[in-house]
């Protein structure tokens, strides 16, 4: 569960965004004292993720609603599922309504497709990773849902790991500058990844000490070569154009991660609605 | 434009959550002292959308950033099109580039997919609108790249626009009361735009003075026999799971407006690179 | 009731704001142990607007304040009446007494008038509207306490209204183009409203299609015959310099809305005293 | 002049509040290439005040815009004076507008009645200041205005200045009580002002050590008295119901200070336009 | 006790600080089902401050943790003595722990070495000071642990007190044009200190009408002949490079108070361990 | 040098307090149209490490003030050098002084300590390292000063190293457990630090795949024999409790770091003085 002092300032830009001066329509249409229930129901089969957060956006705005269930994330759900049961204020329910679904649509969405891309590479050796293409400003939302789905978290920004890339080797003169430039300037807790194009690229990495290599938008046949190259050293990631439809062959190369920037930049929304009902 | 004021803050929290405490690659990597340009290439067909707030990226990090070209918001790109020339301290545009790619794909995307359904429904009387499923915190990105795609936005957020949905007509005990209701409530200068799900609804809608009618998961058939119905009177709104399949055929039926909650809540990044070469 | 996420953030500042540093007063003089209790008294006879902003401006300085009564917004109050009574520690009561106090005595204020200026044009059609004419950042507030007042909300703000005025007419080469150019680029979501200044400029904005008429600045004499050239056709609203000593002159003319920016621009704040006692 | 540093927040939330998600009437009706000059003009007789504020509302919306002259703050202003001249992007300086006016119309307000105040003073010993009773989040502003129409600013919040009142006095036990607890907890720094509502209580905060003493509500015979008896010793300040009509007879009581909550509780407006010209 | 809604903001940005992204090593090692107690225990004699700080950190992330006990501020403690026990979520306390305790380090550093300070002139007339060398946003926390340490606050920030410094005289052309045309522009409730180095500008502070003369860098000789000079006329501050050595040779020649940088900007932190056990 | 997205929020927090309502001093004793210089002093000799962030926190408040000379991060001061010159308006320049002084004063001191450590075990093969000891809300710039004096960053907070402490096995039920549990959990590109406080401990964090240990509180004999059973498979930190005294023995054997909580946990500030003098 994500603290709620990391996740209550994105609820509550969030509803501010999309009240801002106010609710026009539940305003003039209701009295403000209604009372009913609202069940969110899954209309397509996914993997559910963001209800902590779903639910704190309805408490944020009007801390008497209650919660009589919900499904925990991480579930499989099918289509028509009930996956959580509020009940209290009409008024508050239909206001954060927009707001606590597009939070849960994206989050179970991210969800449900890393499961997929776990799903096909279940009994390989490979891990799926995300990557730092999330939404602007989500980007703590997007990894939890990739955990949620099964997947691992690579770096979370570029505070937090080392990757030399191609630009940073040219900017160095090399890989091997690069490497032993880094070597002196950041501790022990950080391990040194680089990106690689094709073999001799990753022999120059692995002379040079790098901790981990990337394989970068490689053939398969190349994968696999570079695979029984490093033979264990070090481990090694797959990264490029990674798809559902790909991703099992790039598996079967023995790299042991695959990073899929997909599973965050081009987020299908979960199917979820919101059915209210009035209290007798 | 979108307005500085309105869109520096955004800008500036996406790169505090990608920077953080520091680009840890770059600064271990560069010395600082390196100058390059780089190049953004469309690795795709697209619509371009987001190019300033590209722009704005780069200059907020480091005011020294220049950029010799940029195409224009709006513009059909072709693959291998380059899309903007920036130039600077390499440290700068290495540190800033994700978070303008992830700004610009993002809203090229929407913009790209806007202007395949602009495309779709050519010919016919509909206009494409959007909806509030937005991604938390980024609404006045995503509805400005809907614009440049060439859809029009629907009302911004609950503020701006009264839309009485099922769940309002429950609370208030029927359309006519909700209706109303509401009339006595709000100021002249917003419409009522009512939602109704049959024909009979339409009736309802139409005697007790909705000034928009939104037909909700109708039938093509069912939406023909409505717009007959309504004949001209007030605007009509075709609204649920509309996709690239159906948009023409929905179009047909004679409806003023189209909205389509997949323009942003299920958004295809568009597919752009940064290529970097240092100077000689 | 104004949401709790939209109206903490306005408190919060509001209490930095006065409280800063420290209270010196109340550290220095009080030990923190003295508990007791304190009302809210009308010094005048007003119209309640506030309340609310009033009781959790205490609360968030100290949620163990506790409100044994408090009147509703809207209430017509008559000087020497209690509007609250809260008890708890006097050091928190104290401290925040004056930021509870400005929020309430401007809230009340500006309703009371709006009560004034709704009640004498009562028995006509018209309605009395705000402007976007208010405190810079308190604009959710002044414009909920015209509702108390039983006044109407205008536009809240540039994004909620289309609203060609002089200036944007000048711009676009003239009424046409300007309403033409708008019909063009806006939803069936929002009305297009046009100010004109004489009777001429009324027949040209309904030949160009304006959904609403603002007369502004015209004579009482030229506003009638503006009525009935309109014939019913759009609402007409009046604006420009009105006054308590006017506006029954120009509802008497049949326009359905006048708007009113001395509502919130030049409030008089509601007189209101908060007397505390220590509890024995 | 403000620190830019301190008023651009100001600025910042009062130009997101009526922006939003955008100026729907200028992007709707202008093409955005319009270029002109607007002048703001008096329509009555002022004193200004926030010319800077108005000045950096323009500029921060778009750094572009031109001011051609701009008159400065404290000047008197008579009905038809032109008080600044600026030139840019038409859109521009439509969307910044009314913000920029409604704070240069409150400012303008508060120093305006502030110089009448002082005027009506003119001659005595006395001076006018202000107090706490601000507009909640402006109070910088507000004091700000209160300068510049020739008034002294009072303690500016909380901790800047110990006021002993009435409630503090009952809450301690008594004057000497109060005084004496905060002579020990506080620096030299501070002065110790106490309120009193008659002579008796004047006698007692002279014997305890007050270094300010505030005449509360008292008539002016007895403030005659009180500062007969004071004699010097002390600064003494008279407050309470203060108005146009009264100030001066309360100046001739031969107090040292006058505090007005008028000033900035109960503003009124500077009637100031904005009329724009389109670049031939 | 520092008001929730000004100690709030700072523990939230602390935490977003420590905690990011997530704590990885409490995500990837506990289950987050492992509930605990946890002890915060002295490694060394101090005075205890900022004990509310510490608690609400703790409570902040996860409002279900627990104190079964807490001491209070300003108590001396002895090494070994336990100083708080919670209880909750092990994942919770693990993750707060470290910004809890750099709160409560650096606050009891605070309180124990002005503790030292005052002790050192105990039976002596002077007050001990703190000045505006404090750590950059936490002037709230370091004043506040300086009163617990028995010390006094000076003024908290330039907007609270007059001090005419060197520099301000230098640019004034003297002491006098400084003090008289600071007397025009300030209330009643501001005292005038004025920093002087020698005898001279002693003498001229006080014929100039100085409410407080600061003796700035002066030798304890030189200090002695200013307080005899001054005869009690007004306070006298003792200032510049003032340690735990000198402080009692100051305070014997006879100034009111004494002021000491070091007190907030060369903090030593308290040695505070939290040890964890977990429930049976 | 830190890019001015991540420093500016610190400056402008740290103007806003310090400034707040306004500098009454400055305002009140000049006339604002002084101008003159400013030269910035060592008092002592220091490692300069902050000229960045102090020269900004005057251009934030003035862009106007002009920088003719000033020194670079990481130079060796000696007592009198002149660490930079700056001109401009006095207002400015008297009004920015105490808050640039006091980040450049606990920067500079930071980078001083730092550097005595590095020079301390100059020679041998271990590197200084900090750790999360730091100023709450000024981690990015603590971290910063480390680096300048020649320290390596350790992690810089939760969510960018896993490091297993004590009370994390404890939790996990062992040190196998934990580091299994987290082998699972964590991408390849965090390595997983365990601290261990015996010479069994380091056994077993050996034979459960540990790849960083740390050795807590440990005598320099029992980190010896630690350094000589690891034997260079893994790095090798020392921790707890180093200070100048004990750093150079600890580094004698043997280990890779030391990580020093004192570096930024108890700074004492550079004596750095600002000296103004007025333009003829």
């Amino acid at each position: 569960m994500i603290p709620e002092v990391i996740v209550h300032p994105l609820i509550r830009t969030a509803l501010e965004e999309d009240i801002g001066a106010g609710d026009v329509t539940t305003t003039a249409v209701l009295t403000g004292a209604e009372a009913g229930t609202a069940r969110a129901v899954a209309k397509a089969d996914m993997v559910l993720a963001g209800i902590d957060v779903f639910r704190r956006t309805f408490l944020l705005l009007d801390p008497d609603v209650r919660f009589s269930m919900s499904l925990e994330d991480g579930r499989e759900i099918k289509r028509g599922d009930i996956l959580a049961e509020l009940s209290g204020r009409l008024a508050s329910i239909l206001t954060a309504e927009r707001t606590a679904l597009n939070f849960l649509q994206r989050m179970s969405g991210i969800a449900t497709t890393t499961r997929w891309y776990v799903q096909a590479v279940a009994g390989t050796h490979a891990r799926i990773l995300d990557t730092r293409k999330t939404a602007p400003g989500l980007r703590v939302l997007d990894k939890y849902a990739v955990r949620i789905g099964g997947g691992l978290n690579h770096r979370f920004a570029l505070y937090d790991g080392v990757l030399i890339k191609d630009n940073h080797i040219t900017a160095a003169g090399g890989v091997m500058p690069a490497i032993q430039r880094a070597r002196q300037r950041i501790s022990h807790a950080l391990k040194i990844e680089v990106e690689v194009k094709n073999i001799d690229e990753v022999r120059e990495a692995l002379s040079s000490g790098a901790d981990v290599v990337m394989l970068d938008n490689m053939t398969p046949e190349a994968m696999s070569e570079a695979v029984r190259l490093i033979g264990g050293r070090v481990p090694v990631e797959a990264s490029g154009n990674v798809t559902l439809g790909n991703v099992r062959q790039i598996a079967e190369t023995g790299v042991d991660f695959i990073s899929v920037g997909a599973l965050t930049h081009s987020v299908t929304a979960a199917d979820i609605s919101l059915l209210v009902s009035v209290r007798a």
